[in-house]
């Protein structure tokens, strides 16, 4: 309710000028004749890439997570919740520091796709206390992380000035390391020794695995989403496919590989196929060649497994960091490889390969204002920007900079937040309800048939 | 197929004229040279939109209406066999009313999204009497319901010339009370005492849950898929966008206020978060500020939410009005709202706020052609209509005509049709088989065993 | 991995000129100034068809697939694996024969789009042997089917130059007789008697209902992504649109006609009613008027759903094909039909009714290089290019050459990968573990309980 106030006072619109407010349009009003092609409106750029990634938010993380057995109506619905509520939290908070004149927030699809990225950031965190939480606690959590990101994301881009089109740094890492930061501080033995419903079903399996699915296919959308239009775009299309690929292939075969039998394991092929989509993300509009996307994808992608495989019990029994979807995997060790990959190509990048459009991708790397070299450049390139002369290795440290800091930021108000989370007036679940829908949700006479029937059979059968 | 021979009489092409016929082209092919931009085909503007309608009417519609545990091919078949028929009908009856010309309808993908919407009318209406009708039924009352629609759709667009752009009038107010005339007729009094078959699956309600999600993340592009391209259209995705977030986060409170033990109910999830869809459609392309959009999406989601929980029981109990998918709240009591919110923008509109867009938005209250004020207008806004010189107050009343005309139309329609429906020829299904996939299909062996293995399970643990 | 390797020796990109070997540019970068627009970028022409393709490849295809009661993941996660590899492998094969310039391979979203044309080939290919092959089969069958369609495109578009905008010699075609080819040599004799695995059960219809709404929703994407633009994609749009609604109201009629008691069948409903977008594909761009369009699509599901009913047992019987999906009967039946109608389109058609695209559409009918026809036409039409002057009947007789050819090589490709794919080393399943994921994955508890307890329902029900 308070957000909707909260809107009424921010986003005010009185005059002619005002319909800024509400549109994002290329020009004042007052230029626009009836000549202005309304084709031209930024919406046409941006909607498609929107909708996709409303697919990608709504059903195919909401899917994905609702791959426990009896968390089905959970995970689905309070993903729907979370991603909702911070949505809207995420237009008011980067609105205020991001994309505010005279004391006014502007909205247009540009922003809702910010507000979607950083929602993504809380539904990737979301995973790691998946089936621990009360839908009060996620809001909570939302209603924290929110904020923290949308500072760090303004903090980073304002005065890091980073490279990172698919957002492997801001959105990947950051989310990771909140959510390990929160699961840590909401830890329980008890699930150590395993749960009796933390397991799934014939039908959550096939579900989340569509999930994965949905994901899979509009990924190249949310990598090139905030990219340069045109070639800039076009590239990180291709690179987030080739590196799927890579991760999707390199999955199969590990899966077959490290499960007994050569059996293929459903969790593997739910999470770790998505690997490569990350570990392109901070060089995905770059001229990385399609061989080095490949290759990224394929790191990503045994990175990723042998995390679940070994690295997650690990940091369950020893590190008390109980991460229930594997976010570590998926996200943080991806990330980590994506900014290397990044830095690599920061490195390498030059002027050569890249043409004129190499002080675009490199905006910081142009000449400063006043530079003579600037006015010679501008010669071959009108309309070339001004920018801040930075070297290539001044560039990467930025780049490592803006790495230690989100990682920082994020771990450290990740455990603030799961203190805050600790507070019983939430209402955690106890353990024992712990990926139960019947405590949060009026549930159908057939909840939890399959399991009692199971035991029937197996009685059956035995008696048989 | 008599459908294709109507198609085959009404479509004719004999003349190069004719490639009109089939195609929705910007100007005639004799004008036509090869400097033609082909992207400038009408096509790439709307296709977009088309597909996200598609995926509403069919996966949406569909998987929404299969939550009932044993109803789950009838409600996604019935709702394909359904909308697949509609659109063919209603692009032969919308086509011979406003798209004909020289005796031959035109068909582009504009008229293929406007066939959807009247589709979508019938889908609605078909909620009312969900589980109840056979296919045959359905059928005949897409018939009758296409052309009742698009006669009171021409009438109202031609005569009255409202504004409503997310169709609240002509799309949601006509289904219900049409919905509702049909099931008053097709009363059950058997099924106010409870049906045994009337209720839901945790399979069933996730497959529900994930309709209502692909509904809720393209209801942006229902609503604006008609509107004037540009900054309207930007507005309308924005709009309501906001509208569903509202109703969103008010329908999660509400259902765990308002049910016992603070549980959330999956129906409410399904149904009550899209309100805010409908309540914003009247005035979704119009300035009417972020902020009235977000109260206009949690007073839908109010009055959704509390017709679901009061006032369906009374209608099913005293009016004999039995509602089956609750019609009258999604789509009833949230059309009404946003009418009443569509003529407060229309009244508080004025040319200070909207710029030179006041004339194209409000294009009946442009001047008439003549008038010195229209000459005055011209030469401020170059390439100006003349309107009908309708004032804000006379705009209002048209407005209130077209809301009471539509109900009292689409009241009567929905009687007569129920009349009809009525028919024993059309083999309406027994009480008793009703919600019942095993009278229209050949059911898998495992169909209804949960129910059954319930019961053992019962018996079974009361023996234990 | 190979395929990495592959990718990296193949494109190798070294100097400013090798940035179109990622980028499908419009001109070359040195042309390029800051005054390109970069909306006009190919990428946004490709990118919507290229979402669309990609969701009914992996979503639609997949879900379909997964209609087997027990064969939900292999269904889903073979087409996941088989998809992937089959693009990746369709790129570098259809790069080296169709898109590759000095040695290297260009690659850009409309490449893609190629590509999973390639796969979707592969995946009908599939749907003939689903169930009884492992995953290493499927590759096998992916890395040989994938050259042998990619040398007889290029043969058949180089060298025939025929009109086949839908795909439907070139894909369906193809993909049907190389997998009735592979089916035959892969004959298992006790699958006639029946095979206690090979149903369905209620969740996997509904699964399989929506992959099929997945497809039939974006078939107009798919028959249109590679038309000329403008005119002729928005025409392919629609004749496919009004050919799958012409199958899909005569699929539910034949259904409910054929089946005992009028029932209507799932199988049916999931397959047949996607007929008519097979049946528009070869003459989809063509001025064939919408009643055509709708007969066709009423003719191939009439010829698909007698092929189900009377022409699949009696292959499976006498000719040893046992046809897993009917694939023969819905790519089958319905290629052979479209490929007829586009002759009789090719016969028929005339510069008076198609006005100056004639040239466009049938490129090759335009006079040679210098004819004096040419140069008369250049007059009226400039940018005429020179075709090879062909007559109606010459490019008819081409058609059917280039359907005799397709069939020929398939079917013998087919044979001789079913020899392949007989090899022990791959692995194929044992007749009893056919249609069980049990064999492949790690299935969770409740797998196969319905049955199980189907069986205990049943003894119950018959003690009491």
């Amino acid at each position: 309710m308070h957000t909707a106030m909260r809107l009424n006072e921010v986003i005010t619109k009185k005059s002619k000028e005002a319909k800024l407010v509400l549109l994002n349009m290329p020009g004042p009003p007052k230029n626009r004749t009836n000549k202005t092609n309304p084709m031209d409106n930024a919406v046409y750029k941006d909607y498609p890439f929107f909708t996709d990634i409303q697919v990608m938010i709504f059903i195919g993380f909401g899917s994905l997570l609702a791959f426990f057995r009896l968390y089905g109506f959970g995970g689905m619905v309070f993903n729907f919740l979370t991603a909702t509520f911070a949505i809207q939290w995420a237009i008011l908070v980067q609105g205020y520091f991001q994309f505010s004149h005279d004391g006014k927030i502007h909205l247009g699809v540009i922003n809702l796709i910010n507000a979607e990225f950083a929602c993504a950031v809380v539904l990737i965190s979301f995973g790691a206390v998946l089936g621990k939480t009360s839908p009060l606690q996620l809001l909570v959590m939302a209603l924290l992380e929110v904020p923290v990101f949308a500072v760090t994301e303004w903090v980073v881009l304002k005065y890091l000035k980073i490279n990172d089109a698919g957002g492997s740094i801001l959105i990947h890492l950051f989310a990771c390391y909140f959510g390990l930061g929160v699961t840590f501080v909401l830890y329980r033995p008890c699930l150590n020794e395993g749960h009796a419903k933390e397991n799934t079903s014939y039908q959550s399996d096939i579900l989340a695995l569509m999930g994965t699915l949905f994901l899979w296919v509009f990924w190249p959308s949310f990598n090139s989403a905030l990219t340069l239009k045109g070639d800039d775009q076009h590239r990180a299309i291709l690179h987030t496919f080739i590196g799927l690929s890579a991760s999707t292939l390199t999955a199969f075969a590990l899966s077959a590989m490290l499960n007994k039998n050569g059996k293929l394991s459903m969790a593997d092929i739910q999470n770790v196929t998505l690997a490569g989509g990350v570990t392109v993300g901070a060089s995905v509009d770059m001229m990385i060649t399609p061989a080095a996307a490949y290759a990224l994808g394929m790191m990503g992608c045994t990175a990723c497994m042998l995390g679940y495989k070994y690295l997650s019990p690990f940091l369950a029994r020893r590190l008390r960091i109980q991460d229930q979807c594997g976010i570590h995997n998926l996200h943080g060790l991806t990330g980590l490889i994506s900014c290397a990959a990044g830095i690599c190509a920061i490195l390498i990048a030059s002027e050569e390969v890249y043409g004129p459009s190499f002080y675009e991708i490199f905006a910081h790397r142009a000449p400063v204002e006043g530079d003579p070299k600037l006015q010679e450049l501008q010669m071959l390139i009108p309309g070339l920007q001004p920018g801040l002369g930075r070297t290539a290795q001044e560039q990467a440290l930025f780049q490592v900079a803006a790495v230690v800091s989100t990682i920082g930021v994020s771990a450290f108000g990740g455990l603030l937040t799961g203190c805050v989370l600790k507070m019983p007036c939430l209402s955690p679940p106890s353990d024992d309800l712990c990926f139960d829908d019947e405590l949060f949700f009026e549930v159908p006479p057939d909840y939890d048939s399959p399991l009692r029937l199971k035991n029937i059979v197996t009685m059956n059968d035995s008696t048989d």
